[in-house]
C-alpha cells in the first residue's frame, strides 16, 4: 500500500509517519520509484505499537529501544526481559547508596545477582526521592509492596506465551512498557475503592 | 534566611527558586526591603517536596495541583484522596467506552460510585492503548492485577496517619504522587526475580 493508505489504515498522519521513518522507528517501505514506496501489514502493526508506546508516555528514545528489542530479540529469555525493562527505565546515575534497595531485592526472594544493577538503582532513586520529600513509607505498606508486586510479577512471567519466540518477545516487551499506565491507574482505583469502604461512598 | 541560604540548605539553585516563586509553587518570603525577603524552614520543606515531585517526573502543572491540595486540603478524607489522585492522573478525554474499566472496578469490590469518573476513564485509556498495540492481557494476569493492586491499595489506606490532619494530607498527597516510580521499579525488580527463578540466574 502507499503511504496515504498506510496513514488511513493506522490513523497516523502522513507527516508523522515520515517523522517515524526518519527516526528509524519504522522500517523503509519497498521502493517502487524514486518518490514512491510500498508498505505492508507489518508497517500498520508497527505503527500501532509506536502509537501505543507514545500514548503511554514513552519518549522517542524509549520507543527506539523497545523497537530495537522487537527487531533483534536476545535469545535468552532473561536478556529479553532485561532489555524490555531497561527500555522503560528512566536513566539514572549508578552513584547512589544501594543498601536499602538491595535489602528489598532480598525480601522479594531474589539472589544479589537476580536483578540488573540498573533496576536496583531505579529502586534506590525512587527511595531517595521519597526521602528528600521527607516521606516515609510505613513498614506495613512496604511489606505490602514487596508481597503484592512480587506476586503480580510472578503471574506476569508465568503467562509468557510458549507458542513462539515472536509471541514471547511481543508479550514481554509490550507488556513491560504498555502495562505501566494500567498498573498505576488500577492502583488509584483500588485506593478509591478502599477509601469508599473506609469512609462510605463518594459525597454528592 | 535569605534566598542564598535557602538555596544552600535545599540544594536548589537561586534561579530555580525564583522560577518556583514566579510559578507560585513556593510562597513568597517575608519582605524585609524592596529587594530582600526572608525565608523559613517551611520553604526548605516545600522545596524538598517540589524537587521530589519533579524528580518523580511530575510536570509543573501536576506539582501546582499537589501543592494546592497541600495548602488547602479538603476536609473529607475521600475528597483528599480524590484530589491527590487527580493531581497525578494524566488528563484524558471522557469520550471513551468505559464498560471494561467499570467491570474491573466491580471486580475490585467497588460500587459504581466508589471511584471518580476520571480514574475509571484512566483505566479505560490504558486498556485502549493496549488494544491499539494488539496486546491482550491474559485473564490470569488481569486477575492478579485486580487482586494484588487492590490489596496493596488497601494496605496504603489502612496506614494513613491518624495523628493530625496535616500528617494525613501529607501522607495521602505525597504517597500518591511520589510512590508511583517506586511501584513501577519494584514491579520490574519483581519480574527479574521471577525470571531468575524460572530461567536460572543472570548469565555472565
Amino acid at each position: 500500500m502507499r503511504i496515504s493508505e498506510l496513514s488511513m489504515r493506522s490513523g497516523v498522519p502522513v507527516a508523522t509517519i515520515k517523522y517515524y521513518l526518519r527516526e528509524k522507528l519504522l522500517p523503509e517501505g519497498q521502493r517502487s520509484s524514486p518518490t514512491q514506496a510500498a508498505y505492508t501489514e507489518a508497517h500498520v502493526q508497527r505503527l500501532g505499537v509506536i502509537r501505543a508506546l507514545v500514548d503511554a508516555g514513552v519518549g522517542i528514545a524509549g520507543v527506539r529501544k523497545v523497537v530495537g528489542v522487537l527487531e533483534e530479540p536476545p535469545e535468552n529469555p532473561y536478556d529479553l526481559l532485561g532489555a524490555a525493562n531497561a527500555a522503560v527505565t528512566p536513566e539514572v546515575s549508578a552513584d547512589i547508596d544501594l543498601t536499602a534497595a538491595q535489602a528489598i531485592l532480598e525480601r522479594m526472594g531474589g539472589a544479589p545477582d537476580a536483578c540488573a544493577p540498573d533496576q536496583i538503582a531505579a529502586v534506590a532513586h525512587a527511595l531517595a526521592a521519597l526521602d528528600r520529600a521527607g516521606f516515609v513509607v510505613p513498614d506495613d505498606v512496604m511489606d505490602a509492596y514487596v508481597e503484592h508486586l512480587g506476586a503480580l510479577a510472578e503471574a506476569e512471567l508465568a503467562a509468557t506465551p510458549q507458542t513462539s519466540i515472536e509471541d514471547a518477545v511481543r508479550y514481554v516487551v509490550l507488556g513491560t512498557a504498555l502495562v505501566e499506565p494500567l498498573i498505576l491507574a488500577l492502583r488509584r482505583v483500588g485506593e478509591q475503592v478502599a477509601a469508599s469502604r473506609r469512609f462510605g461512598t463518594l459525597p454528592d
